[in-house]
């Protein structure tokens, strides 16, 4: 499968640079029939955007989606649909200075190494920008599965820098800019992150992610594991440096009587195991949550080195996002409901559609 | 690609069961002139085998590797390398109760709810025994990788329960049986594991894999990182429920100013990224760990449910393993191998064998 | 995917060498609950079997299948159903003449360019012997795509040498060493065969491959699809140069009224298209032929040159095969079953079980 | 892998319908550096245009190439080229009659049975207009393949309904609109299809594609094989109805003693084999042939049923082509051309860049 393509069955194909004339995606796979209208990919993009707020950066991308192909009269047809979104910020910045120089932290000393070329504007292809597409691509996703088996699959902020949630609310977390389950704090993260910007430097975050609804039985032994295509759908979004499912690293000082899920007849009695058994889903909550370290751009010099092949110090100019971490949460929740359809497709190629064996707990 | 096959280029195929007739692999996409021998296998096997010390399981398999095709007067010729196992140690059990109960913290209930049938003798399809190949696969691959790269993957416990190393000597690693860099606190481990089989309950551990030697450039952006690509891989690993590249979790907390990595013309000053940046190696060690869970398979009995609907309490008898992530060293060495040896195969089919440009820092 | 392996979701690996201590394959993706004895491979294995009759070249293989995985309790459990069948017949026969020759029309002088290295005996990767493993896992296929939805796959002789059959009858086909469909022709084809075996030469053939029962809607556009699979898996097959689907060339030279099959409301009208249209099923039998080249492997010396770079005379020695094409149809058979039981698979993934829709012709 | 998409590691996804509002590809695995220019495109497009002579349907689409990413400067990057055409020739036809009703010999009915929807409109997704892609593409491929290796791609018509050459002439090739080789009958051809368009009925054609300069080497056994992946490559071409390598067909009535090309050390003797053996390229041209059907969209009315389930007779209105394979030679080098790219990156895998071992004949 080419290193661009997500997906065994439900792929999803990405391409564009962050200045180039546009990112798209091609979907391929996706069940005939399903209502798809353009102007539904405007949630999640407008989540996802940059210029949410003041805690983010301030490129302000009109994201219009245009469906290129694989829709006939509002519904999919079942070939591939295409989704195309023009690049309409692209400044004709001189670009000079950072083609000459290896930002530390970022990929241009390895793209440089791999490739002996790449597009310095904006980082190119590695630049956070492609992940919009994978928002996208995951609208569709997302209403397959939640018309399909009521899936539902939502994220938030768990962690800012030191910071963790002292309450937890679902409904707190969309009316924040930072995604953050716990209202009362947001103005204490405001005032942490205005600081920080201040001081000109960044904080890493910890984002979760939640899938209820995914019936048992989705994910495929050895290789195909469930958590295992979570792992890397997640380690691929930029800045994430670590992942867990359900208890993650904390499993490592648990007993094994604390931590396994005892079952009885109504259902778990915990899910310490983040809903995934054998790389199979139980019917439980699917959990991950992602690390994403701070970000290397910030106004606090670094040294490096150039083309040249000589010592530079290098600093990012302008205005620069204290945590991107703050706006991973619809991304990290678009990876989990990708990988999440391509398993129920998976699923029914190989079990068929009919469905549960007995006993099945709640 | 198929489930069970790890690996795009470099693609290992394992099959079989913890107490069927036998457990194997198929390895395609080897290079063609490599020596290999089976008796090579012995010493990573050895390393694997359960029965190693009095901290893990007693099962004692033989694990003699017979390549089955593939090599050719002692060299491989390019096409699959098929190395089989036989299971000697097939005890004629009765699994009647095994098979009619779902084991809490088991794969039991979730590969019932999704095949409808599962092999319950030993775990089946989703015991540890499967990682025999895995490391036997890696074998191979470590060869290639030393001989044409000069890379090196080598692993140790980085934590157990709450125990983390007092010092650091990678001599020390061998020559105790947890894997553990620190030798002055290998007693104390060993009378924390007696101490815990005597309570019949299990703890959990932590891994670190770290490969030297790997040039820059390898890892395809954006769904083929080689930190995408380790994350999976690793998570396919039994019990393993967190991964984290470099500073992984650690970098939450940290500031861009702390966890970038500088670069100055004799190198990098400092490792958080764990070698890899936008997906791609640095030329700096790549550096993973993950998180194993506690085993489930305890002597204190615990709440499930069986084939009939009906309540039950679980216990394993007999001897348990207090710490499955004891023998995780080896297959964890063996899965970074295996994506190192791919995307080394990866790398050369887009870029060539050329090599660097410049500038190149150490 | 790997080169060794066929399908996208019912995938099958192949390993082993002619006379290297195996051959065997890995089937991955069959469904679960499928009833699978290790007795009725026999069948199948025994019509390819090379020493069926006078005909065909005297190996006697015991070609035992052994079960090693994927099944328990007579039934495929979901997870690889491992078959491996051991070399008995590996005459410790000197090879040092072909090790060092390029015998003309075979692969030895495009292995050894592509590899540097080559297994000489009897061909070694690249035998016919090979195709036992696809005979054995379309056993499986076969049986899966009867009882699911009652395709049935036969093949037959459609040409030896200049030869054409002057009748069709299915019953003919399987009593007699050719798979030729008319009873009367045999005894000549007979005495044609022993002529071509006395002049130390030999001759081509074509074989045409019948599938009745597969329901429409199978298969992929634009580049999975069902013609195109076929096409790929039928010229694998050794000493295949050409493949046709329905009319195949014949259609070359015919007019659009002719060949276009129209439609009624009590079925097609006729079959040209063999049963594929745009790259998906249409209902009526799908119908392949492949065209077979006459064996390299004759009396009749032969120019060459060897490792040494010298010129050579080459000659076979012993007995050898009249027509390879005479035992090619059970092969052909199993590739048309695994590349449907793939798509049967593939077309639930994304259209689910539930069938076709109106009006459906007969 | 997913269907829309074509090769392992050189891999282009295509998307688009006949009268969407765009049709595109994004190229996978290009190596970067090569130089690559919007302009480029022109030629091939142009040879394969619809429009290019009375003898093909009047369509006249600008195909205007526009290059969205993985280009800067003018390079190849290492990251996914999209390439754009916007359909200018939507023009606003009812197609209702077409929308309730499936053609004979069109994919109507398939795609119907498969999906339960289709895009009535110009054929939808199983239009020609697909192929416009996968030329665009393989210019891309053609450009590295002779940088690199000196590779050459052309086509030509080799029979039209049953007339065939009576002479051969590369350069005439290029100078008529049938690809046709031989300069003194394209008077006679073009009466012909004179005279076939006004009874409006259609013809079959044939046309064989020719590369120059392939390495030995190239092609992966056993699935894998060079002619494997020609044969679905050029059966996935829209009226292909059958493949040849070689002499094809013809082999069927050859003797072994005729078929086999020996060698000698100035070279092969001939080349009967289509310059594969054992499914590796041998240093020879590799030759492949195919069977275009007579289009089914003729003057000549036709039975068929609609979506009522009521017989209707079916008949194409205004102009129509007498044989669309005149326009199929550019899209044959093309699938030729990308088959050949795959495997040239898929050998530098394996077997590194190194080249050939001795001997190696001319």
């Amino acid at each position: 499968m080419s290193s661009n393509s997500f997906g065994k069955l439900f792929t999803v194909t990405t391409f564009g640079e962050s200045h180039g004339p546009a990112i798209g995606c091609v979907i391929d796979g996706c069940p005939p029939g399903l209502p798809i209208d353009a102007g539904e990919f405007r949630h999640d993009l407008d989540r996802r955007a940059t210029g949410k707020s003041r805690h983010t950066s301030q490129r302000r991308e009109a994201d219009e989606v245009e469906i290129l192909s694989g829709v006939y009269e509002g519904r999919s047809t079942g070939t591939p649909i295409a989704l195309l979104i023009r690049n309409t910020d692209q400044r004709s910045k001189d670009y000079g200075d950072i083609a000459q120089t290896f930002r530390p932290g970022h990929a241009d000393y390895s793209y440089w190494q791999k490739y002996g070329i790449r597009d310095p504007r904006g980082g190119g292809r590695s630049s956070a920008r492609e992940t919009t597409m994978r928002v996208a691509a995951a609208v569709v996703a997302k209403k397959w599965l939640a018309e399909r088996h009521g899936v539902r699959v939502r994220g938030y902020l768990s962690q800012l820098g030191d910071a963790k949630p002292r309450g937890f609310d679902w409904n707190a977390v969309e009316q924040n800019p930072f995604f953050w389950p716990c209202a009362e704090q947001v103005p204490e993260l405001e005032k942490a992150m205005d600081a920080l910007r201040k001081s000109g430097d960044s904080v890493g975050a910890r984002v979760t992610v939640v899938a209820d609804g995914v019936p048992p039985g989705w994910g495929e032994p050895i290789y195909g594991k469930l958590d295992g295509d979570l792992a890397s759908a997640l380690m691929s979004i930029n800045a994430v440096k670590g992942v867990e499912i359900g208890d993650g690293f904390a499993a490592v000082e648990q007993h094994g009587s604390q931590h396994r899920d005892e079952m009885r007849l109504d259902g778990f009695t915990s899910n310490h195991a983040g809903g995934i058994l054998g790389g199979i889903s139980t019917g439980q909550a699917v959990v991950a949550s992602i690390a994403l370290k701070p970000t290397s751009s910030i106004l606090i010099p670094g040294r490096s080195v150039n083309l040249a092949g000589e010592p530079v110090e290098v600093v990012t100019k302008g205005r620069h996002d204290p945590c991107v971490g703050v706006r991973a949460t619809p991304i990290a929740e678009a990876m989990m409901a990708l990988v999440l359809m391509d398993h129920a497709l998976r699923h029914r190629a190989q079990c068929g559609d009919v469905g549960a064996v007995q006993p099945r707990i709640p």
